[in-house]
């Protein structure tokens, strides 16, 4: 597998757009994505069950052949009642005419302030002069990835590149992360295309699968938004034997569509709201999965252990507590937790007995950057792996201001 | 019902006394409570599976007669392995000694810094300087209400008294809040004591039912500390009818039971580590007690919309997203929202549908600092209430701080 630099253009038959529309005061705020033949969809979408209208929309067309995607950032035409259903559906239309497509064929996806109608003039004329603007080479992917930024501060696009049946198959992809300052929810948006030929039952299992171990597993601060939404488009255009069982090839792109949605997921957590810190907690020995994903979500999750990690604070007794209350089962009498990172490592708890540890070299540890920690259960042997950063007085800073 | 300014000392028969004996640097760490005679037991304790060796200890005697409590801070004996549960045993030993019954009729309690052993030299010599302080006067149930604080910038007391069979009877209790600067765990302790004559099983009914409409309706970080215990002693010296069935007596003292445990659960929200907001959210319309009471927490507990209380926002869409992750049931279409305080009263959304808002009247509702949150729904006829309070810097700073 080659990873590279690309983003939602590396694969082949796709463009994009990104554009100023005038939905924010100044910067991008449109993104179009489109594939010269309809491709194969795959979605997940926030468990909220107030579902913004545009992750409705999608959910209801996810199963048809899609041709293209309008993206707006600036409103996430969310809490907007009936009105905002129909504004969805308006957009999707605006797109398909340009495209010759029908609407059902035609995704929408939007992001920003909630509880606020759309501005469709704005909107339905932005959507006409971005879409002159597709283009298949890496800077129009870029544009696009720039324009669904909210209170990102960097734009997140990665692409890799694998053989399958002796053919090259590219899948790249982008996201946006948490939180906007003005105003509202944290919303994450990811995008993905390939041109791998893969049938709908099985891009939908690998996504599945793949947003379990990744995007299902960072946080920022524990809001689940209205409009989360992960989308994989398979064009086929890469000509490989369309993948329908799950044999070699579907490991492979499942491996490959793992690594590009870790990546985003990463880059979302690293970026996320005030954050300085990144900590990958690694969960093993626990009796399932799911009670690992429970214990490092737990941990991830902690305001108090947060403040401690932006303290830069060895405070391993909240990691406990965190774990004590995540619903997982486990012995507290048989764990041990290290902290670690390029400053060293340090084991703070040994089979559930303290550690008295050097708070020099604790110190050098937190210093950096990223940090992991380890939890070392004996319930059994199953892992995983969660991702989070630190509270900040950013995070407050930023979700605290005025939305106007 | 008659509210006074009471503490543990207001019923009959009870002494306390608090005292610095030296866990901490310089302000007072050690309360007792005892009973001239031995009283009937009820608790609450965490729900985290991490629980301190003082839970453990309590939990595995609350059934005997209780004659007193030994309280410290400073530390909380969390997280101490086998050391911890011998030294939560010396310290009821102690106690049990100074007044000449068993240590199983003896519970202890401890907050502060976690996964350190107790200083036992200190805490031992200290149960033994402060046993001779013990008082039945306000002054004295006031000391004990200092020892027990950690965070708390002013300690929690509150006193009623009702009659019941012609007799006075007396409830009056202390709590301790939310976290710990140096360093660890939003640990809350509540001692309540009184002089009503009441059977075990309803002292216990009792006890469940108002922490449930109380101390779990309140949350400060959502972080559930391994020390989390609420403690009743009634010791019948009121010499009413002894309560063994659920007769008008029991509806009378459980009233007051729940007025005493509301009073405290909200002076711990109020007095949250950095809160400046009090939001008490009021869920009408579910469709169960437990929806009503997920929603009411689900809100009070969303860092987003704690941080735009903090920023007096009126952000409502932040609501109604944190209703829709609560695990609870309703039809978003169907949610009315409103705020409120002394300030004035604003609608922000009609039965699904957002209205354009007066955002001069907004601000100067949310600029109060006890704020109401008011969401109706149409599932049903159940409610609940909730409390929290906002996000802000001094809370990232106050856990991000050192221990040291």
């Amino acid at each position: 597998m080659k990873v590279f630099d690309g983003n939602v253009t590396s694969a082949t038959g796709f463009k994009a757009a990104g554009n100023a529309v005038g939905l924010k005061k100044v910067k991008k705020d449109m993104a179009l994505i489109t594939s010269e033949v309809p491709a194969v969809a795959a979605g997940c979408f926030t468990s909220n069950i107030v579902k913004a209208a545009p992750v409705l929309w999608d959910m209801e067309h996810i199963d048809n052949k899609i041709c293209g995607i309008a993206v707006n950032s600036g409103n996430a035409n969310a809490c907007t009642g009936e009105q905002g259903l129909a504004d969805a559906k308006t957009t999707a239309a605006c797109l398909a005419e340009l495209m010759g497509c029908n609407e059902d064929n035609v995704l929408v996806c939007s992001t920003g302030v909630i509880g606020v109608n759309l501005n469709m003039d704005k909107l339905l004329k932005g959507v006409k002069i971005t879409y002159p603007m597709l283009g298949d080479d890496a800077e129009s992917g870029a544009n696009a990835a720039q324009a669904i930024m909210t209170t990102d501060t960097y734009p997140k696009t990665i692409a890799v590149e694998i053989t399958l049946d002796g053919k090259k198959v590219t899948i790249g992809g982008m996201a946006k992360g948490s939180g906007m300052i003005n105003p509202n929810m944290a919303t994450m948006l990811c995008f993905i295309t390939t041109d791998c030929a893969v049938a709908k039952p099985l891009l939908d299992k690998a996504l599945k699968e793949c947003v379990a171990d990744t995007f299902n597993m960072i946080t920022v601060d524990g809001d689940t938004s209205t409009n989360d939404t992960v989308l994989v488009l398979a064009n086929g255009m890469a000509q490989n034997a369309e993948i329908n069982t799950e044999n070699a090839d579907y490991n492979a792109f499942k491996e490959a569509l793992m690594a590009v949605c870790k990546d985003l997921a990463v880059k979302v957590v690293d970026d996320g709201e005030g954050a300085t810190k990144l900590m990958e907690v690694h969960v093993t020995g626990a009796a399932t999965v799911e009670d690992a994903r429970k214990i490092a979500s737990s941990v991830t999750s902690s305001n108090l252990f947060k403040a401690a990690l932006f303290g830069e604070d060895a405070n391993w007794g909240r990691v406990l507590c965190a774990m004590g209350y995540s619903g997982a089962e486990f012995d507290p009498m048989e764990v041990t937790i290290v902290f670690r990172s390029e400053g060293g490592e340090i084991k703070l708890m040994d089979e559930g007995t303290p550690i008295v540890f050097d708070e020099e070299l604790a110190s050098k540890i937190l210093k950096e950057h990223k940090i992991y920690i380890d939890i070392m259960l004996k319930e059994g042997g199953s892992e995983a792996v969660g991702w989070g950063c630190d509270l900040t007085y950013d995070y407050v800073k930023i979700n605290g201001d005025y939305r106007s």
